[in-house]
């Protein structure tokens, strides 16, 4: 029986910000992407959505970002690559205590928003990322897009790489995501999020934009929550997922 | 034999500026309060002071501080406990990574500037402290004055409460410190500096202000490195130590 | 004809966060306090919320705060007078370009959160407020709470002080706000608020708590815009004043 | 007869930390580019350089960063335009409170590290900090490089353009500085420096690395304030050019 992972960005609010609704995500989601202080998630709130991921069972990730909570970890910084292993490693030390704490521990990385596009491509900024993985725990898995440097690196760096896919957003016939702020860059029909979700599951392929149907082989399905119908069409994709016989789970 | 930690506050800069000479201190004290990115201290900054200190066999232990890096942690605030508990528990999570990479562990906390002095006396934040510490690690000795509510509340809860006294500082007759502001708060003299030092880690005593010998039992005894001399200071009262027949010795 | 302002809090969002309905609220007040970075409020809002309030007619007042994105400005801090008149004046000339671009200026400050009830009762800060004001500007007036040291002294240095009142919040008999916190701190009938918004413009008294008639004498009523059905609020506020003959129009 | 402006970067601590030597540098330079709190510079500092300068006749001047305290601004960041731009005129009217109060007025602009160098060749972020001096000013003086996009854009909005050269910069033979971090890229011996202040403020000439006569046509110079000795290099410079009768005088 084939398996898949749900992830989801959690706990990006800041202080008296909130964004995502954690509680209802945590009873979707086999994987959470804690957001580290850094693009979003103060000290409490991170305690708080490891508590409630560990309670549900639910696997914790360290969202690790540049350090930019004015541009929400949006905005590529050319941030040297011995400052940014830090920060990486940085980030994920400071979740490890409340997941710790929790009776779980962080079990995968995932980078954010400008961060994550950015080791799409660029060798040395997805080198330093590895590097601040490796800081802090040489046998950490880190999630990422296929073909990715950052998956590359990490997997000759002996780390567990991950590949993800994402059911509402379009994909090019080569296989990549066609750039946001293109024409139909983002799938917004729910019927169709719910039957590419499991297609990628299922055999691994996903119709592209001009039609192809081409192959994506993912272990994770990334699920945004920061959409007004995001929670109810997360609950609809994994249900579909599971009536069809495919075991929604963790990869971690 | 007498044994006597010293301590200094390590690792105080942040990005392009610098405040403590790190490298010197950490060849004169045995523990090393490691800024963590509250008051002071990036993850770069923080990294490499937990690999020179483990090289140099120096314990290390986390600097915990308000959120305030404008104010340098010196302003107090009134942060609600929980919120507090998470600030603290998080400082030392970002902290331990670094300590273990380079091979070593947190092994103590001390509260820093303005939190330091309300938790002599403010039993919530005191207790905050002390849960922030006990998410990160319900073993680790916390370090701070004799008889304030911070010691005696991890006490309390289990966790090695150690004491500490200042031998630049002017002592009350009831064995407090006298306020700075206050006329004659700091000793400014590095010969009586020395000899203060001599006189608490020999006999656990001190000439208060107004000249009477009083008592004040520490484990360790805290250097300034952020004034002109002070890594001079730090080296002869080290010296001085020694040369009576005092062990100069991490507690932890 | 009375005369009465209506003052709410703008613009409380950051980077990615938003919190108040700016638009919807900024067609019913007619003063706006518009956040101005240390609370909340980054530059590309004040810029979009002063073009907004201008194009309305709607005054612009700095809301100025602790610098405390992490806490909403809601912790007291003990900043060093000298310290907090220079934020105080950096803010409101933050905000005073934005005002200027959009054709208007602007017209008044406000303290938030911690800030504002601090300086009802500390003299040295509420000191320090009017020193930042008047090095921003010495016609600027102060709003804040009737009796409170910052009026006080704002008065005192030639600064017009402005009096403002809470619909939702209950009174003691002595005319002080009952703390948050205390039963039956805020009211939550809208029908009572827009009787004792009526009542507070009409007459300048209000039923306090024990159910005595008491004199508040304010020449702005605060309105909250951060709670659901705010907006909805404020209108039925607002047209329930002008039914009664009360001007509602700005200070300032 | 000739004159030349001599700049620095001054202001340039944050909170507890100091970077430059402020008192003494106002006695040498004509120009002082006042940090503004993204990239250094908090508000208590920023009115204490506006006082000194204005009490020593210097020109103030508002030099603008990213908001990257932790990098110092010398991290190139992609913020889009519109939120450049905004932050440009939030920090130009920051500095304006302390210049007013002072008895002077923000009477140029400069960008700062990476926003300085990201200006000279990138259309779009060179028309966002055009847009933002003009929300705050629409007559403000922007100084940069000669031939750089930012000084185009500045002229063709209507804005005095200026242009500045580097002493202790070395160029090639079109004119361009020299990358950092290439061999020979900074010049260090003083007395190269101050014979090259000497050739650029008298015939808009200086060596390159080559070893041509190339043309560099400046109406400032810009000196450095954060290196040992820089104090003392920038008397000489001054009192060189002033010996050899050309008139040392701000731009603006």
């Amino acid at each position: 029986m084939t398996a898949i992972d749900l992830n989801a960005d959690l706990g990006e609010g800041f202080g008296r910000w909130r964004l995502t609704d954690d509680e209802q995500l945590l009873s979707v989601v086999t994987s959470a992407n804690v957001a580290c202080g850094f693009h979003a998630g103060d000290a409490a709130t991170m305690r708080r959505v490891c508590e409630l991921a560990a309670a549900r069972g639910v696997t914790i990730g360290a969202q690790v970002s540049y350090r930019d909570l004015a541009g929400f970890g949006r905005r590529a910084m050319d941030v040297p690559p011995a400052e940014l292993a830090a920060e990486v490693a940085y980030q994920i030390g400071a979740l490890e205590v409340f997941a710790r704490a929790a009776g779980a521990r962080v079990a995968y990385v995932k980078p954010h928003g400008a961060l994550y596009n950015r080791v799409v491509h660029d060798e040395e900024q997805a080198g330093a990322v590895v590097d601040g993985v490796l800081l802090a725990d040489v046998t950490l898995p880190v999630l990422g897009l296929p073909g990715s440097r950052l998956l590359e690196l990490a997997a000759k760096s002996g780390l567990p790489a991950v590949t993800e896919a994402f059911a509402d957003r379009a994909y090019t016939d080569e296989g990549n995501l066609v750039p946001r702020g293109q024409e139909g860059a983002v799938v917004t029909d729910p019927d169709a999020v719910v039957e590419r979700s499991l297609s990628l599951a299922r055999s691994g392929t996903v119709t592209s934009r001009s039609g192809s149907c081409i192959e994506v082989r993912a272990r994770s399905l990334c699920l945004h929550g920061d959409t007004p119908g995001a929670v109810e069409l997360a609950r609809r994709a994994r249900a579909r997922l599971e009536e069809s016989g495919i075991r929604v789970e963790a990869f971690a």
